[in-house]
């Protein structure tokens, strides 16, 4: 294989390195996909529970999310809507209460304030530059800000504030101390408003895939079977005026053109010759992943549902404070799904297995009562140390990265150029982003193949 | 080379591996070295114009960095003082005045809020903690903010909030929006304040090393010079009960505790078994480098001298906007030295160095005047293209590392000891600190192996 010339080598075998290479192929080009894992789909896993099929990774489908439907349909994978019969549960200032539909129950002036941000984010995003959101004066000034530190002279009912903590974390797995407001406007606005992004019907968590989303790369990759290599860490990659040598710690590969796929943090352990522009190189270092444990409980039945509620949850004051109904639809088993996320994953991180287990239950306990203190079965899966991924759902910006280094996201380095989820300009951090960016790459890379 | 058992095992030759090192060794530990570049000195790197050695590294040092001043004696470098006869030059808002001693003249009403700025940075310097500076509800607020957004709120002179970015830029080397402003408090405290810190006399530029400070690592390494190991990057890192493995594209050596001397991102290159934990792994992804380019520029003669200027430039609004007068004492050629930090430092990586000469020639003779107009020699060092040290002075931390990381920054893990100048707790940022860090974790890993 060494001696092989490809047309392009494409780093990371996620969603966008593998449409990248799908559309690559389809347009007659010889590709060659390397990941580093003993499996493709990244951000997206199959794992089990109770002997059913469950994503250890990104398992939701929105209705704007065309290219991922687009995909799942393309691969014959379907779509069922996320359980939402009956009332939520939220858990928040020490009190338990249940609300419907997708916006909890809040004191009345907490609830106008909310009611007022969503008009003021509605505003700001449409304010956005759509290719470069840091231009402006108004943008410079949200990029100088934390969420957190936004909030605090922005926002001024508790209820609110914890409100959009909690979404900070929900969406980016990140402490809203850590992450630029305008880095939280952008993401709202590729992922077309909060509601879009928070609610279950209409928005990001309306359906999950029959059978779960993992199988959606898994059959992209059957596609390609011949040009993947797994396994296959990139450790350089050298390129001049006539192509690009990659290579991992057994093989070095020649080619025309190489997209990078992986997130921003992985490809600094990539060694670059000649080295990558510092902008570019500093933004790749100031991209860092955010921190959450999926986690899912098996009871006997999904006794929640006969008390009228939905399963989900929103916390502001436990470990265990998203969860969702992932029950199968035959009820053969009670399955609840959720997340430790932002400093709470990291905490998490360094405990036992049976320790986070026993944190969990209670948690559940004080949500749904005694029914909840015997799970049959747990299952968890600690994104923040997988090495291929360095975290989870996606990487985010701190204050002044974008500003400083945002130009440098997309653009390519000579033959090299950049995918990933992280990239996109519409579903950043989801696998519908993922898609986008991968088509964007090839087709830059077909454009200088021509 | 592959059988032999260390006791300890250093990875990185800077002041800080090197100086563990040391300890080890006069202590009686078989100490091996592996350093990634085939030189030693990491932040500190020999250079030449004109005829004349020259640090395109880290090169003062204040009254108060007493490791650093002892080991000089101890390798027997001695200091001669910072050029300062004359006055110094602000360029500020399209204004050049001249000034004598550390403060620059700025408008009444700003001189004032500086000093009463001054006064309140001494109080909350105070009153973080030792140890755990991000401890306490105020640090924790401050831990939110960034800089640029603490000023907006804080600071109500354009002069001063100026100034204060001018510091940053110059301390830190990143811009204020992008620095939590804790992480400046703290940077301040273990410098032992502003003045300390920016001051030429009794401050950290008052003296400069004859011949160079890069003989100091230099003459340790020959302390040390059969147990250093060049052109020798780490790859891998595996610990068990038993021992430490530490292992190299080439070789693989055993020992019984390694100390990690290298910057935080450089770290995260290293793979390790079993894992980081996932606030160490967490920490060491969120510690960007800072971003410079260290200019020198020589002319037939100092005639700033002749002019009654010490040389020393601030600037608000140059891409060269700070230096100071860097001539030998014999004045056979005249000597400029400054940096292009932060933005300047990014931006102008990406030109060339023929660019990069005409903009700071330009800027010189907005400072001089037409005599500045033709250098006869120029030499710079762009750090941001340092594969081996990521950039610099120093990492920074952006707004939430510190509260929710800072606990790992020098916690060990398991065999596994951390050094480096951003671990320090006196004098992070400088060589100073390095030392520090180095004696501080040697004596860890002797105590461990009582």
């Amino acid at each position: 294989m060494n001696s092989n010339k490809w047309d392009v080598i494409v780093v990371g075998a996620g969603f966008a390195g593998l449409k990248a290479a799908l559309e690559l192929k389809e347009s007659g080009k010889q590709v060659l996909v390397l990941e580093a894992r003993d499996r493709v789909g990244g951000r997206c896993k199959a794992g089990e529970i109770c002997g059913n099929t469950i994503d250890l990774g990104g398992q939701w489908v929105g209705p704007n999310q065309h290219l991922l439907l687009e995909q799942a349909r393309a691969v014959q994978v379907e779509t069922y809507p996320q359980y939402t019969q009956g009332e939520n549960l939220l858990y928040l200032n020490h009190k338990l209460s249940r609300y419907r539909g997708d916006l909890p129950r809040l004191p009345i002036l907490s609830l106008l304030e909310l009611g007022l941000l969503e008009q003021r984010w509605k505003r700001q995003i449409k304010s956005l530059n759509t290719h470069k959101p840091w231009l402006g004066k108004k943008a410079q000034r949200w990029d100088s800000q934390s969420i957190e530190s936004w909030l605090k002279s922005n926002v001024f009912t508790d209820a609110t504030r914890e409100f959009v903590r909690i979404i900070t974390r929900a969406l980016l797995c990140a402490e809203p101390n850590q992450v630029s407001y305008l880095c939280l406007l952008e993401y709202m606005r590729q992922g077309q408003g909060l509601e879009s992004l928070i609610n279950t019907r209409g928005g990001a968590q309306q359906d999950k895939f029959v059978g779960g989303a993992w199988q959606i790369p898994y059959r992209m990759s059957q596609q390609l079977n011949d040009c993947i290599v797994l396994n296959s860490p990139v450790r350089g990659i050298t390129q001049n005026d006539t192509g690009v040598e990659v290579s991992t710690t057994e093989h070095t590969y020649t080619c025309q053109h190489v997209i990078v796929a992986t997130p921003p943090g992985l490809a600094t352990k990539i060694h670059y010759a000649p080295k990558l522009p510092s902008q570019k190189w500093g933004l790749l270092q100031r991209m860092p992943m955010g921190a959450v444990i999926k986690v899912h409980v098996a009871y006997e039945k999904p006794f929640w549902r006969s008390k009228g509620l939905t399963g989900a949850v929103v916390s502001d004051s436990h470990h265990f404070n998203i969860l969702f109904d992932q029950s199968p639809d035959d009820e053969s088993v009670g399955l609840l799904v959720g997340f430790l996320d932002g400093a709470h994953a990291i905490e998490m991180s360094a405990w036992s297995e049976k320790d986070r287990k026993t944190q969990i239950t209670q948690d559940l306990v004080d949500y749904f009562g005694r029914d909840a203190a015997n799970p049959i079965a747990y299952v968890d899966q600690d994104w923040t140390q997988e090495e291929w991924s360095l975290g989870g759902y996606v990487a985010h910006m701190p204050p002044g990265v974008m500003s400083q280094f945002g130009d440098a996201l997309r653009e390519p380095v000579g033959r090299l150029h950049w995918a990933g989820t992280e990239t996109a300009q519409q579903w950043c951090g989801y696998f519908d982003g993922a898609l986008e960016s991968g088509i964007r790459a090839a087709k830059e890379v077909l454009q200088a193949q021509q």
